[in-house]
């Protein structure tokens, strides 16, 4: 079925991860792929950059169809294959609007996170717990036992899942803090998409070193 | 039509700026707006906080509905508003996977101009044109005269051609080297919901300090 699909991965690459849980949502299991190691450089290689000119992974393809940023490849997938698998967007009006919104706020989020984690940024204290604090209400706001944006999965928690994996894999999300936060990672983390698609690397070593100590 | 609709916008706000094209290109003329003054730190402003808790423009709302992330905004007036003005999203699912690629590829090159003009982020000279390079090429395979993804004005467009005015605003974009990219914004500059958008500060002072050199 999704033997016309094609992507180029890292393990634990949010932006990565956000098109496999789509695809595994849509039960487009079964598509071509390569692991890639940023260590090797390998985003880099010519096959990758043959398809996408910036050298940049995820690389998506389907059929002819090349689609390489996170979300305009999940935002693709709703379309052909909107009557299969779990329906991501929503059909009300104004709930698309909540789902976008929070898609491409989690967008926004990655950066931040990525940034303290990978490049020493400085991103104040305070600052993170803001972030951290905004989405815990959102959370609230709906309600105890929901998704991101009501009762359903949507994109938004497509986009949104894999960077919040990394606050507990790399420091401690403190329960007493982020209440929804951490039962909204415990609930997401055992649907079958995301388990489909947790990070190979991650399986191997359980957790990294407290980067962001305790939050 | 569109009193409905409130807008917090700075004037020359890439992010801002598409919103403002989008609701041209829509005809949702004539919604409430409000211009603020980064400056003045206009945007921690009460009455945006209180819409959005992160404090940052765009700022939108239609009805109840709030959307706040400039490509969000964008992605939802297509679906309420689809019959009314410019088709910004095609029908034809390929295109549609390029538009919404282009879309956020625009999304990621304005936070790279962004981090130049005003962080002094370094950003080597080869790269700068590379970024460049890619684009012009993308307007060469789609031949002369042509928008971004084909021969409408579509999203892509509307997200890309904010962060392109800054160009020839803070530097010199040379068209020997870039021919089609100035012959794109020489043609979208004078789009009726491009002008009428154009930034307000931007008619009071033609040109920039040269920051970006010859590029």
């Amino acid at each position: 079925m999704a033997e016309d699909m094609l992507l180029f991965w890292a393990s634990g690459s949010p932006p990565c991860w956000r098109v496999m849980i789509a695809l595994e949502e849509k039960n487009l299991q079964g598509y071509k792929n390569k692991h890639l190691s940023y260590e090797k450089n390998e985003h880099k290689n010519p096959d990758v950059l043959q398809i996408n000119p910036r050298g940049q992974i995820p690389t998506f393809k389907h059929g002819d169809v090349v689609v390489n940023e996170s979300i305009a490849a999940c935002l693709y997938l709703q379309n052909p294959f909107k009557s299969q698998g779990t329906q991501l967007m929503p059909d009300s009006v104004s709930q698309q609007a909540l789902v976008l919104q929070r898609m491409l706020e989690a967008e926004a989020l990655q950066k931040k996170i990525y940034d303290v984690l990978f490049y020493e940024y400085y991103v104040p204290e305070a600052e993170r717990h803001e972030s951290l604090k905004l989405w815990e209400s959102y959370l609230q706001q709906m309600g105890k036992g929901s998704y991101l944006t009501g009762k359903d999965f949507s994109l938004a928690d497509v986009a949104m899942f894999p960077d919040l994996a990394y606050l507990p894999r790399f420091g401690t999300l403190r329960k007493e803090r982020y209440p929804r936060l951490m039962e909204y990672y415990e609930m997401v983390k055992e649907r079958p998409s995301v388990k489909a698609s947790w990070p190979p690397t991650w399986r191997e070593k359980e957790k990294e070193q407290d980067t962001l100590k305790d939050l």
